[in-house]
């Protein structure tokens, strides 16, 4: 497993060097919704810093790890300022799976935030969210700025320290754009 | 125990609206340092933040929960950026306690970041840093931010994820202020 | 929920006081089974001490403790010995759950030892093997000795310490037994 | 770290293989005890089965697992079935430990089962207790039987569930002996 975020946070170089990637987010391309009144798309959360957690029922590090450390984000943070969005990428197990196990899943864990079900892609077992983030399997977290830029990726398990403070850095973004333009 | 920390992270409403206090951090009174060449003084590391970690070697949650979190937030920032400093406040078990004790747990925990021991009070059982910093126990966390003042004073065990947070929001601040010098 | 398993283990008043039952373990009722070569039966494993651990995919309680406990379980004791069998009790989102799903988790979390699907019952949603044993949910442990008598039956968490003390003097009684009979 | 009990427990080809020694015990060599009346004797302990659990206050392990451990098994167990004793091992920062500190962190952790602080040797830092079991460091964990025979003696972290295994194995064995008795 490859986990992105090993160097130290924060840095005398500059403000984000524990970001890894600097890339506009693509859209989410989703089949079904769950626990949100309406779909959700990137565009309409700009202004947010938006959580991305891919996850499968039947993957047990998405289990242990991934979606309860979502659950502990979603927690922490108003959502008005920090939206976590929960992402079923189904690339394996396609046989065993359905939106019922999802919907039962979500039950059975009270999950409360956002949950959406991947497209599937007829020409491959990679939804298309998936593929067009290159997540390289589950669970995967990906932190999105308030301006839709993508800045951190990461694959398998991540410390709670460091996706807060990471997170925490996000937060305070908007604020310095503000301090700019009103100091011009 | 009292948790300070029970509100949501972020708020429509100000950048700190989850940071508790806002009062100049006073000097540390220290008899004895470990892990360190020179002392330390808080008006020496102006500049960077500071996460004071209040224990004692005798409390089963500085040793279940405290000190074990210093030591996270030790190894996932840059002390160049984000120094963290244990302290030692005894203010029980002073017939039990003496320095070769905390000699001896730092060795075998293998503790790697400043220590201090807190200088004791003749009129009382409570050391000099604890009573100015007016701490309900052990442990307890104070988040300093670059400008000296205290941000977070936290009684008792703190979820690693808000802190991250809060530490992550408070590195972020210098640079905002030197956005600020030389946007002006 | 009701733990059956309260009671402190071992007393003067008797070898088992703390086994709560003492009745004859009724047949399981199987629809398919997984990690076996050839359907399993209690009256085939008489003379074994057998575990058996209910559990559902989609109960959080059953990934988090029921299922790792079987494991360890199944780990720690010689097989010819002490008999660890999962029984995957479907009583709930029956329209969620189909024997793929069942295939693919066994798969994912890498369980070795023999794993049944219970057997469907067409008057209501309790599956067979379930009702026989009138199980509370899930997680469950029943724990059967060599003689094929219910010795426990508990729902919820159990810790690791007392199961295995039950289990530990489970397997005594036969070498007791043999005593017995070569001392006649 | 040599862990002595990693051999699957229960066998065909004995009731105790899994069980590593076979002598009969050193008697306690005490300084001072804590938690009890009177002093405790393994002689006078005859008929119980004893877990004899070595700790220091300044050894992680033996505050992470060794001590808790020690406390669940003497609140599973009938204290007149398994009698518990934690036994303070200073063999080594005799500068740094006194009879104050583990008095202190006995109250603090609120232990409950008769603790011996280890009675110390004029002729190395290896009190006598330790020196007459060979004990390997702390934490250490030795299983007395009935007839006062050491069946276990291990050296660093045990699973719950195969020392639980264990000591109930070792719990039926009197009862099997009356029925020994009463045969004849």
């Amino acid at each position: 497993m490859r986990d992105q975020s090993s160097a130290p946070v924060g840095s005398a170089f500059g403000r984000f060097l524990f970001m890894t990637t600097q890339n506009a987010a693509p859209e989410l391309l989703v089949e079904k919704w769950f626990n949100t009144d309406h779909p959700l798309t990137l565009s309409g959360l700009r202004g947010r810093v938006v959580v991305l957690a891919a996850f499968q029922v039947l993957c047990p590090d998405s289990i242990a790890s991934g979606v309860p450390q979502a659950r502990r984000i979603y927690e922490t943070f108003a959502p008005s300022d920090v939206t976590v969005i929960g992402m079923h990428t189904t690339f394996e197990h396609h046989d065993a799976f359905n939106s019922a196990v999802l919907k039962a899943f979500i039950q059975e864990y009270r999950l409360k935030f956002p949950i959406a079900l991947d497209q599937p892609n007829a020409a491959g077992p990679i939804p298309h969210t998936m593929e067009r983030y290159k997540m390289r399997g589950t669970p995967s977290l990906v932190l999105i700025d308030r301006h839709g830029m993508v800045r951190k990726h990461a694959f398998g398990a991540v410390d709670d320290l460091r996706i807060g403070a990471e997170i925490g850095a996000l937060t305070q973004e908007a604020a310095a754009a503000i301090a700019h333009s009103s100091a011009a």
